[in-house]
């Protein structure tokens, strides 16, 4: 889909908003910045003239912005702001307003940051662009107010649309419906963004601003997370060289030096004598066998799972050999980069529901076995402080914003393969505290019903003790297609023609797959609304087709959504259904008892959800699994690492795939995240560069600041 | 040294505050928040009845904080606080003034910056404590205002106190004179505070706050250097594998892809065809031969310098072996990460003076050679847009504070053994704009004047053109003994008595230290003002001792400083030294032309600046110079890297070194940075983590989110 110029109801918005600001007498001046189509007679006789920018001398904003974007379509808008803004100092917009029409693209959205850095109060947006300072328990309440998740049917890899579902109702809620939502959306990798993915902001008139950031580094969450990941990395790999190379004497010399005459253990010491079960608190008076027990933590390399991380699609760090240098005195051994949000750290954050539990989870972490199969956490290795320290700010919510100016959190981003791939819990329980009674809070959970929402209900769920009142389902005739028997869809490559003309049959084939992700969703008791993501190349009989299935499959409603091409405008009809929904008696239950043997939790969601016939376990993953059993961790929910390509674990076979055995090749577990995850065949925790990466289009306007090619 | 009580002029400095206050209309209530020593009865009766925290019903504060604080000697304030802002709501403060007395440590800091954030007004804080968020082009000027460096003799491995006196000053220099002026300091790198160093903020009463900030990720620009110079490492490598995979026209078919029927180059493809000699644009046209110059780097990666960095303590990264999954498909080879700040970007960002000079300095940076030994650059990759994007707002300084309310620029921090290890152009030339005509920048300048001010002289000034006025040369009684012959000082062990107890003797012998260091300044023509950090154990014949010898030795002038236990009123009298100083004239001098060819450079530094007899090359630095020579490269700038622990390569040798040959065992270089970097010895560029790290010590308490053992 490509942009269209500026849709006629946005023309008629912006003419009744500025007549509305005529009349307001706390507005002190009107600063028209629309793309060049936007402008016309109508829109520039509505301004007042004692309220036009060329006029005020209120704000003295001298001859400003029209006549450049007048004449020039390539970015005028930045450069003339900040012109506008070196004029204007620093500080005598402050408590203004101005009135910002038509943000409707990332340098839009840049200009109203920039005015409201400098205090200025933009008409539109009616919360702060700026992350949450407050702490957050604060925040934290019990209430469950209406709660949505969206997620979408079995995708194409061009993806349907969840985020600008998500982002295009809660625009429809707020700035047409009048009504509190908040969407809550997670954190994009930063990594994919500069290979073959790109930008991540939702898309045409449905999107988070601004953009740029979003895209980057945002409040540095990501980055938090990569120091506190790889400082356990590190601590792993010094701690048992250091305890190959020193005598327990030397170790217990050093672990608990005499300071100023004083020798003391510390506090998290003193917390491992306990776990040790050796009640002695001056370090005079522990044995040698004591000693022995408290500086060894014995790690056996071989068993260590912890894999360090970076926020970059490194391909070359897939499988490396560290520790090559002299100093390490040869105590290499084969380790792994993975992509950041592999971490089990962001896994902790994106389920954590305050910093003390946040710093638990992280103390839990087991990152290998010592010789006799015990478990060694982060907590045994002195760490779980600094991690949290780490973690301190990563924990408190990204505020911003839609393009309509309605609130988005943005929180956290767990990869969706090998965990579970869905926004924080801190973020949906502030906002439903903050949308209040009545209120709605949207909130995106990764991937198909199969692989996010499953998740959603069966981990999130039981961690937030919140359960949503809506399914909303995303569905595309494009995807709907594809699963009927449609060519196959590649990314980059153009579509086919079975995709952009009319296709009756292919559509009705393919809903078999719609249909079974209603199913799934019934499972838990929630009733779905199916939103229609509508591209331009839909036939109106294929839309009507879709959604008369859907509601013949079980659905609570089906509707049309057009926010791509309209914002929220194009999204009330779905607004309205959600709202309808979310009025039903729920009848919500969880998919597994967790006091089930793991096989059995991993059966019930393959034959349940994926619809296969039965699981077959590789000897690897028997073990494993008998050994977390035997450590304490039987009853843990399970996070199944599946491609999100198709129901079974065949990315090729679309639709409804029946009769196949689901393959366990092992199974590993976040002890801190507090799930297992067995892995369906092997999944790739680090991307790669292809020949032509995304950087080739992505630069830097040194004069404006302005980034292009990253959307 | 260990803090000692509330120093009696702080109290005064209170009771005239408040008093002070009690007549200004403007301020609504005065909030006390002092540590449980500085309370008296003098302090509690000087609050007016009617403003007191406790019967402020404007600002509706309620019972506060004094109780609690008396009660508690455990951070009281924080909970306090939090408790506080949590009745106050959002915005009931906002263009509030509150007075915050006796902001003297990390939690009272931590306070200050809670109360901001809510919009209070603080009463010593004069500027904002937040990252300075206008372009920074616009604050960019030519003018040469006063601007003095700080360095220091050559150290113990403990540190002379380079940053304290940095802040102590400029806090004499504003809050006590009544100066503009403003401190430039480095950021410390994250790892190390973890490891074996610890937090860095200065200390004493002369620190930068909020301190944990200051540690930690601060506004993120390590981790943005981390982001592309590891984005960089991964073009280096998949390029190689896809150009070893591929034939030319498959190559060229994915670089230029046909995208909705068209084939175009990108704007970075075009300039590297027109830096090829083929003046072409029109894809269709180019021959065979063309095609695979265009598509092919031929990177030999025997050649590949540049490294991946993390900003962590890892020592098992110094040496591995990548690129061994199968989908790398051999292309295994040796390789190594270095610490963040070890990354050229970081040199780059210290030494950039605009947004468009950082991107063609990105660009140019230099990865590897191809295999006809021309140096292959990160804009033949095709990524220095993106680079430039990933740095856009690291370019930024981070504006903080001094204990005393007066402002600090924090902003780059180049490893001082292989970079320059100065802090930035850019924060230098805002802050002087800032200060206006007579005020101070002090600007820090890593290591010894044998190592941080040659290269401060030599490197940073020829960029920014900026000529300091006064050079701050730090010694310690400590460190002059340690260079008169006494016994080894050791981080973590006791210090002998011979630093504790008076001896006129190793201090009169190790003067020899302090007399080379004014030598050298005065090589560069610039008038030295010696500060002398006095420790408690120093006597007072001993710092007369000191003054006496380092004016015979031609310094401007020497004076102690006491800012560690009294804050900018104990450096006082340097500032007055620094201000006197300042206004001689003043006849600098580069110690070499660029034009000279590397050898003769590198040569007048050991000798002239170091002592050194002479220097030798080993056959690897020999073929790297000629090869530098031959690219065009052999104009540049030097910027040893030798070890600052002694005035020669050898750290063991104390004093002034004499007669000593330097041995050069490598030359390396930093094109997009601007210097030559010849290796004197083996230069660590990963530290490691010791058996008992610092995190060992370092937690937070999730109640009141206060950070422990950080400092």
């Amino acid at each position: 889909q490509e942009q269209t110029s500026f849709p006629p109801f946005i023309l008629s918005i912006i003419v009744g908003e500025i007549l509305r600001l005529n009349e307001d007498p706390t507005v002190h001046g009107v600063a028209l910045h629309l793309s060049e189509n936007a402008y016309s007679n109508k829109i520039l006789n509505a301004v007042k003239p004692e309220k036009d920018v060329d006029g005020v001398s209120d704000v003295n904003l001298g001859r400003l912005v029209r006549g450049d974007t007048y004449n020039c379509s390539i970015s005028p808008t930045a450069s003339a702001v900040m012109e506008l803004l070196e004029k204007l100092g620093k500080t005598i917009l402050h408590g203004k307003k101005v009135l910002l029409v038509g943000t409707c693209g990332p340098l839009e959205a840049s200009l109203q940051c920039l005015l409201q850095r400098k205090g200025a109060m933009t008409m539109s947006c009616q919360w702060k662009t700026q992350q949450l300072q407050s702490k957050v328990n604060i925040f934290l309440c019990q209430i469950i107010r209406s709660h949505s998740a969206t997620l979408q049917i079995t995708p194409t890899p061009l993806g349907e649309g969840k985020s600008t579902v998500t982002i295009g109702l809660v625009q429809a809620l707020t700035a047409h419906l009048n009504v509190n939502s908040f969407a809550c959306l997670r954190q994009p990798s930063q990594g994919p963004t500069f290979g073959v993915k790109g930008g991540a902001a939702g898309g045409g008139y449905a999107q988070v601003i601004p953009m740029e950031e979003f895209n980057l580094h945002l409040t540095g969450d990501i980055h938090a997370i990569t120091a506190a990941n790889n400082l356990l990395a590190a601590a792993v790999d010094a701690r048992i060289l250091h305890e190959s190379t020193q005598s327990d004497k030397a170790l217990y010399n050093r672990l608990v030096p005499v300071v100023n005459g004083v020798r003391e253990f510390s506090s998290i010491q003193l917390a491992r004598l306990k776990r040790l079960g050796i009640n002695k608190t001056d370090p005079g008076t522990l044995t040698a066998d004591e000693i022995s027990k408290f500086v060894r933590l014995d790690i056996d390399p071989s068993t260590i799972t912890w894999q360090r991380v970076l926020d970059t699609n490194d391909r070359f760090l897939r499988k490396i050999t560290i520790g090559q240098a002299n100093t390490e005195k040869g105590f290499f051994r084969q380790a792994q980069f993975d992509i950041a949000v592999a971490s089990e750290i962001m896994a902790i954050l994106a389920l954590t529901t305050s910093l003390a539990d946040m710093k638990e989870r992280l103390g839990k972490m087991v990152v290998a076995n010592d010789k006799n199969g015990q478990p060694v956490t982060a907590e045994d290795l002195g760490v779980t402080g600094a991690l949290a320290v780490l973690m301190k700010d990563a924990i408190k919510p990204t505020l911003m914003q839609t393009l309509e100016g309605t609130p988005v959190f943005v929180h956290a981003g767990p990869f969706a393969n090998i965990a579970h791939g869905n926004s924080s819990v801190l973020a949906d329980k502030i906002a439903l505290k903050l949308v209040g009674e009545g209120g709605f809070v949207v909130t995106e959970a990764g991937f198909g019903a199969d692989i996010g929402m499953e998740k959603f209900f069966n981990i999130k769920c039981r961690t937030s003790g919140l359960v949503p009142s809506v399914v909303v389902l995303v569905a595309t005739v494009r995807a709907l297609k594809m699963h009927g028997g449609g060519p196959n869809v590649t990314a980059g490559a153009p579509l086919k023609k079975e995709y952009t003309e009319e296709n009756l049959q292919l559509v009705a084939d393919g809903c078999c797959n719609l249909q079974k992700q209603i199913q799934i969703a019934q499972l838990f008791g929630v009733p779905v609304v199916v939103a229609l993501n509508v591209f331009k190349t839909d036939s109106h009989a294929e839309v009507d087709l879709v959604c008369e299935i859907a509601k013949q499959s079980g659905a609570f409603d089906a509707v049309p959504c057009n926010h791509w091409s309209a914002g929220g405008r194009g999204a009330v009809e779905l607004a309205q259904a959600v709202r309808k929904a979310a009025s039903q008696e729920n009848s919500f239950k969880y998919l597994y008892n967790l006091e089930l043997p793991i096989i059995e939790k991993i059966r019930i969601i393959a034959q349940k959800v994926y619809g296969a016939e039965d699981i077959e376990l590789s000897p690897v993953a028997q073990s494993q699994i008998s050994r977390y059993s035997k450590q304490g961790f039987g009853n843990l929910p399970i996070c199944m690492a599946k491609t999100h390509l198709s129901l079974s674990h065949q990315p090729e076979r679309k639709g409804v795939p029946t009769g196949f055995i689901l393959p366990i090749s092992d199974v590993r577990a976040s002890i801190g995240a507090g799930f297992i995850y067995p892995l369906v065949g092997t999944m790739s925790t680090m991307p790669g560069l292809p020949t032509r990466p995304c950087f080739y289009d992505i630069d830097l306007d040194p004069d404006t600041e302005q980034v292009k090619g990253l959307f």
